[in-house]
């Protein structure tokens, strides 16, 4: 029987944040607390879970499921066809509830526990149809993260935890089934782990609170947003693998590098990891899995970066510099004279890297443009509009490009671009690009600008610094005497017709 | 003094990625590792960490220092501005390696280890010039994640810690003082407790590796990509912030959540990590670190999406789910007879990805190219240019596009496109793309584009199919009688001169 109803008892951080998961997902939510602020938090989460989805995916999100505050216990949870409890974690007060809440509900409901650690066997203990009893164990914010550990007690049913498993599937979240009932699962006693070395390095002073964030957050956090100590591991110990690296760190599981104490490393232990290691890598080999870490922690970075978070501030400051790097080894003291202005400027060149190409290896409209761009880049090196002319709230912005083609090329394969300066005044520049095969010099594709040189801070046009306006006429002093291409000025149209 | 050249010992996973990360910074390498697969492995790394800075950034990125594979230790560290070893985790060979580089090198130049967990102390004891010895401990793959740990020995100044962070820093790295020397410092301290759990409840068949992966990369994970644990359970505690977080989950620092006993939670205890956690959020309330949260974690999840890895792959899934949810109220079908054709076609929306943009959150030109080339892939299916039309060997190849930026969009914000047949023969297919910001319909770029119609095998222009015709003339039919955009069939130049 599909769910359409969720009784949800205790609306905290845990049990609003349920709420907004299930509404958004079509689903009507029956909710208990005693809070008389429940309803303004409510509001809140629901707000924030709101904008978040929207952030997240172009899928029309919207609140589709009904809100019932219910005034009682049994209210919320007599005519659900799911129940999750988010109480506080005393499990004496999970116990009441528990025997409360199943005296109300149908027998067949399942009942799910949002506890990070209690055992369901306690919970299931003395209430009617304990077989339904399970831990559903979802992180913060519910929302958003997709985890729930399932972890049956010792009267649950493998029936009730594969229904709770394919209903929490349904509702976009990454059902984990926990073989063993053990205190905080799985996840939870990992953290509390972490959690406990950090608080004794705390304690003792040898760190503050945000530089063990720092510790996480910079660092192996990075890799752990997508893959665990495991295969991180299998990583580390390059193409040897899991067994290599075991082999490496295993007597460092013996040294004080914690407070606690490993497992001994038995042959029989050390075989366990390297099989199940090998099971999970499927046949992907050692670089296989590092280019999809890498791509990972690129695109991870990348995220970051946007919202000016962690270690996106460390490379959008690193990026400045790049752009300083390639400016002092780039063409420093490019001296116009050295230069000869009856030809169009050869400022750039490069191979056509492989992800510029499509699966038939032809290269893409838009990697064209990136090109074109990078001999932009270029010939602003050139007059002096780099870093620190930026740096002045000053830049020239294209405003129309008019792009040509006509040949094609294929990754591996070389070009270089010949640019010219076609017309000029203090605001504008109006340039031509030729990207030509190294091969055999024909034209590939075309590409003749306007430029407009902004004040970036006022988002308004403005002249050009006369030292940049200085290079630029000196160019154009040459190239003014230059043959025009002949398309230029072309504009699109059928002249068939 | 600045660094040019750095003297690597040690070319393993470690010394080869600091190699690549220092080299790609234009710093000079004499890399000594008597291994004699160095220099493909060298390669390897290399191709693997200018793939991966190509990817994250559009800053020009190059291998701009020299590598040099030296013949022995004393060639790779003698002229060397600053050395960083990477050898295997054993003191005594540490030891060993430390007195043979404190032999050739200059006195004033760091020596830095990238040991996990052994103590400086040991290492500077008994060779010359204690005092410039340090652990710059970073984490695999050194050339992308950000982190180096500095830790110094009883011997070591002050001074020496500042130049190493300073240095590091130059090349991309975020630096972080670690207080007290203790083993394993601090991320490998938390790292071991976690992976000493994980251990334990493997060896008891509690869970398998990747179980136990799953269970972080799913979850906790990525909240640790770019906040440690306090700041999380700062957040968990909801408006009653760290303190609250304590009191609630103070006793189950008691319970057996992990094998491992956590401090006493001491008034001092809990009014430090109080104290500490107020300054980490330095203002920022429980409302605001939640959105910078769920800002994070849903361009994770987004870069994820890209990558098909871990959690990424579960929304890709939901959102499958998400629009057949929308598509029981929404348009079924890509029937022509269900479009209003006496209007732009809105076939194409999209929500502006990381990689668009460059560090000042600008979208970059060839980005604005590539989603007009969504937008007409979108035009393409709707008219039966699809994978079995390429596979007949038809095609529409773009010969010229005029682009036209007026307004600017940055990562994180949505768009959609209006598409418009401008005119249309056997062959040929002129079209005009209009990009518009969602949030206020306004117009980012417009494309004008003419495609002709080709066999791919032939390389050669040929009439199209007769039902992609039929189909392009029902929607021109309507589209003839639209207004053209003022700005079509124009060309570029300077009319004021």
């Amino acid at each position: 029987m599909p769910v359409r109803t969720v009784g949800l008892v205790g609306g905290g951080v845990i049990g609003s944040a349920w709420a907004a998961r299930l509404l958004i997902n079509g689903i009507d939510v029956r909710l208990y607390d005693p809070d008389p602020d429940l309803p303004s938090r409510m509001d809140k989460v629901l707000a924030n879970a709101l904008r978040a989805y929207r952030r997240m995916t172009l899928a029309p999100v919207a609140i589709r499921g009904e809100l019932h505050i219910a005034d009682s216990l049994e209210e919320a949870v007599c005519d659900a066809d799911f129940i999750q409890e988010s109480g506080p974690e005393r499990i004496d007060l999970k116990k009441a509830l528990f025997r409360e809440i199943a005296g109300h509900a149908r027998p067949e409901v399942i009942i799910s526990s949002s506890s990070s650690g209690l055992l369901p066997t306690d919970m299931q203990d003395g209430i009617a149809h304990p077989e339904r009893v399970i831990v559903g164990h979802p992180f913060n914010p519910v929302y958003l993260l997709p985890l729930v550990e399932i972890v049956g007690g010792e009267k649950t049913t493998e029936e009730t935890k594969c229904r709770a498993r394919d209903f929490y599937a349904e509702i976009g979240m990454h059902p984990l089934m926990v073989r063993k009932e053990v205190q905080a699962f799985l996840a939870d006693r990992m953290m509390e782990a972490l959690w406990r070395e950090s608080l004794h390095l705390l304690n003792e002073g040898v760190a503050t609170a945000d530089e063990l964030d720092q510790a996480i957050a910079y660092g192996p956090g990075i890799r752990w947003a997508f893959m665990g100590p495991y295969l991180t591991y299998r990583i580390a110990g390059g193409e040897g693998g899991m067994h290599h690296f075991m082999s490496q760190f295993g007597p460092s599981l013996k040294w004080p590098w914690t407070r606690f104490d490993g497992p001994d490393l038995t042959e029989e232990l050390l075989n366990r990891v390297t099989e199940q290691s090998d099971d999970q890598a499927a046949g992907r080999s050692i670089v296989e899995l590092e280019r999809q870490r890498d791509n990972c922690i690129v695109s991870i970075l990348q995220g970051l970066r946007v919202n000016d978070n962690a270690a996106g501030r460390v490379l959008s400051g690193y990026e400045e510099k790049l752009y300083r790097i390639s400016h002092d080894g780039g063409r420093k003291g490019a001296d116009l004279s050295d230069l000869d202005l009856a030809r169009p400027l050869r400022l750039h060149a490069g191979v056509v890297p492989p992800e510029w190409v499509d699966y038939n290896n032809h290269m893409s409209e838009s990697s064209y443009l990136q090109a074109i761009g990078d001999a932009s880049d270029a010939l602003f090196q050139l007059i002096g509009v780099d870093e620190h002319y930026h740096e002045k709230g000053l830049s020239y912005f294209t405003v129309e490009t008019h792009l040509m083609h006509h040949s094609e090329i294929t990754a591996g394969q070389s070009y270089y671009f010949e640019t010219q300066i076609l017309d000029l005044d203090s605001k504008r520049l109006h340039i031509h690009h030729a990207m030509h095969a190294a091969a055999d010099d024909r034209v590939l594709a075309t590409g003749e600008q306007m430029l407009l040189h902004v004040n970036t801070r006022e988002s308004k046009s403005c002249p050009a610094d006369p030292l940049v306006m200085g290079r630029l006429e000196k160019i154009f002093d040459g190239h003014r005497h230059l043959e025009r291409p002949a398309h230029c000025g072309r504009s699109i149209g059928m002249p068939g017709r």
